[in-house]
């Protein structure tokens, strides 16, 4: 595991580029594990994701980025190198629903999350018993029309304390300022409860109830300054019927959204994920 | 198959419903072989559907009518008796696209739908081969800004010589006017080649692609005035990557297209949709 | 929630059935809120739910129980009456794995099982602290070779003191006695970690990645004398790859588990599963 | 097209393979569209596809071959070079069932499958006016007890005079003889209707229906001279119920069978297929 290391580059395409990435990762004593390509041929841009084990010995990030730089110069490459022991610092924010983050954290017990979970942050004291039966900090930061503003500045500080490297929401009911967003830019996952991009917005369930679907989905994705429009990582969907009433349809969503959220944070906990404009590749 | 009826009913919700009707049914001799209703709690609304043998001897659809007609009333009920040996008569409109067509054509060719078509109307030639393989009087029927008027109304006469009940949209590529639509108010079904609500209108695979969507649909609905907005019959959807082009999105919704229309119909032929405001009661 | 009763009943079919059932209930006071029925057409057999209100006041099960005997007798049905205000008390037995049981309680303590579950039962000591969480009585009864028909009493001894209704093996990896299982008969459900009849017995992950299979999946049944062959209730299923591990397998085996065992728990305790044979009818 | 090429490649695993494969296809001229790989981790070996563009200029297969060959000695690799646009000649089998044989023409008319069809070869007649609609040779072979020998040799040579590179068997129902399959080794897929190793053998939707299972499935596979026990290429299932019959059954099936056995072509025809032992590993 000290050995795992995770290359997610893209760059304008061009021929030769997975026979120098292979043949650098070759040089510095790594095994290829797993290598995953995609060229977005309207816009010529080249995708990669690329695993290997550094046989030869562990090597450290930071040596590792100083030695592929160049490389990366060389391609005009926006890219990351991850070592899959540096497991990510997630802080999860949560409001009144307890399924999202019941799933997350029976899983991260469980050590199937790739993560580390230092804190939780919630607008209600309701989680606070689940969160201490697994032992995990629990701040409790009410939320006012007045006190925004400063509560989220607050918020700033209390992360950047415990190093959070991206923000779960697992179902937290307060909009985020802009600048709030931006400080952790492409770094914020959320759970929507619908098939997005229907249903955007508040009470999804309600709004489908009323359309008279048959399905009803789930969507995580990256949180933008735009509400429910940033890059979709995951969707799943569930078949439903005229006997459903809305609060049947929150009862089958839940499983949805538990299992949609978990999907993503795995994913991005893993190093799959890519952003291109405002779309994801996902290397699975 | 003579002998088999269907009730299709909905009436304000009081006790002993089901108690009359089944009475009704066994006092006419008739053997329940499948019994599904629903109440709207909300609404007070009860929906039913009850199909029978008519073990006692066959009646007429005319004859049944007559004999429930006083019950009916009694509930202020909203209803309709259908004989299964009656087939439905369905007119199939269809511009360019093969696939929808296709497999209706073959599942009718096989005995699978409960449904006569005794015509296809397409503003195209292009079908004319395929429906001629199946032996289908084929009526070549181009759309010009300027005969819109004209050319519906000589189709509605068309239809009514053919004494036509329902018209499936297998994938037809024109709009329909607000006259024609009445004229076969709720019995107008289309495919639409998108999870709806989301991607109403035009290209609907180019905007899913834009939005990034990891999940695209088909949705078979009545048709109403407004564009894409009818009663949803049947939905369903299939799970696409960032390797998915434009292209491959058609590609893969076709299956959909084709499989959603399908079972939209065998639901319709069957006599299994109630319809209530904007929302359809299914009974399978 | 006290006037909600259920009728299940199997019977020789003949013309009539619905409605003398459904004129019973009418008489008695109630109001049917779902009625779903089926007929067996090769072996003539009648099968029906019916749920209804007591609209006119509460009655108590053995009021209804006598009320109704005589149409039964009339009918020559095997059948029951259940009210869903008494729940049904399970009783589960659990080995090493958690994903099962954490499920199980999970929704439990949520109020979305309708059942009572006053006790525990394990052959280990691993599961006492979530149980403890969840305030659930654990008896830890470890299993020898010698001891089992001695143990096996005194469980059934603690079942019968707990007025156990039935039984849930949340992968409980003890084969238990005919004995046991016929005291408890068509009242023990299990959860098999396998597409059933496929993978039957030991390690049924191992076999599904031996054999190359590109989907595995989950199978709750009841328990007979023979190992794995007992009426299926719920299956499910979920895609693998060649990527997938014997350990991947078992991790994406899990989700399946847990959910298929919950459907049919919740199918059981909600009095919609009729046994003919060796196979179920499941009125959803 | 002419210029896309693939090679599918298996071999011990070690260090720096992929640097040597992308070297390699860089040095002639060539640009990866596509490398996905794969490690058995407990029998240490190494499975690769990777295709690519020749933009240097079109060069033919054997030189591909040729260049390839001292690389791939070194690697003690079992491996072949397929151009794309060298489609590969299927001859299809196919007995009295209609679906899958109609689905496989609809698809090749369309261009949508990447093969030849120079030939239909069945025990029955009916199929002939399908296959006339589509311009493909239709072969009436009967068989009967005394003849086998002598007509799968007959057949054999007809195989042989139309350059045929691999069977497909559309729902044909007569066993192969172990010489026939040899001759035909790892390249004659066949659809059989059940989720495999569950019900293999005659009859498998009755068998399915008679232990009640609550899933049906349809399993595309290689032949091999044991019955239905071949490398799984592709499965696929549908959900049933107490209402299905047997006959109900055998049409859902119908549509899974189709799709199962037209993306098992699919994979096949596009080079996305690796055997090993009596698995596959596809990479899409």
């Amino acid at each position: 595991m000290k050995n795992k290391a995770v290359l997610l580059l893209s760059c304008p395409d061009h021929s030769g580029l997975v026979a120098k990435i292979s043949n650098f990762i070759h040089h510095i004593g790594g095994n290829i594990t797993g290598l995953d390509e995609h060229v977005d041929i309207n816009e010529n841009v080249f995708f990669l994701r690329v695993a290997w084990d550094n046989i030869a010995g562990e090597i450290s990030r930071n040596e590792l980025i100083r030695l592929f730089t160049p490389l990366a110069n060389s391609m005009d490459a926006r890219w990351e190198i991850k070592l899959l022991s540096d497991k990510m610092r997630a802080a999860v924010y949560v409001s009144k629903f307890d399924h999202c983050i019941q799933e997350l954290l029976w899983r991260y017990s469980n050590d199937e999350l790739n993560i580390e979970i230092p804190l939780v942050i919630s607008n209600h004291e309701m989680m606070r018993q689940l969160c201490e039966n697994y032992q995990i900090p629990y701040y409790y930061k009410p939320r006012t029309a007045g006190n925004k503003i400063a509560e989220e500045q607050s918020e700033l500080e209390l992360l950047s304390d415990h190093k959070i490297d991206f923000i779960i929401l697992a179902r937290y009911m307060q909009v985020l300022t802009q600048r709030f967003v931006e400080t952790y830019k492409e770094r914020i996952i959320n759970i929507h409860h619908s098939f997005l991009p229907a249903f955007m917005g508040g009470d999804p369930y309600k709004q489908a109830f009323s359309r008279g679907v048959k399905i009803i989905g789930a969507t995580s994705h990256f949180v933008t300054e735009i509400l429910d429009d940033g890059p979709i990582i995951e969707q799943d969907v569930i078949r439903i019927s005229h006997r459903d009433s809305v609060r049947d349809l929150k009862r089958k969503g839940r499983d949805l959204e538990r299992s949609v959220l978990l999907k993503a944070i795995q994913l991005y906990s893993e190093h799959r994920i890519l952003l291109h404009n405002k779309k994801t590749i996902i290397f699975e």
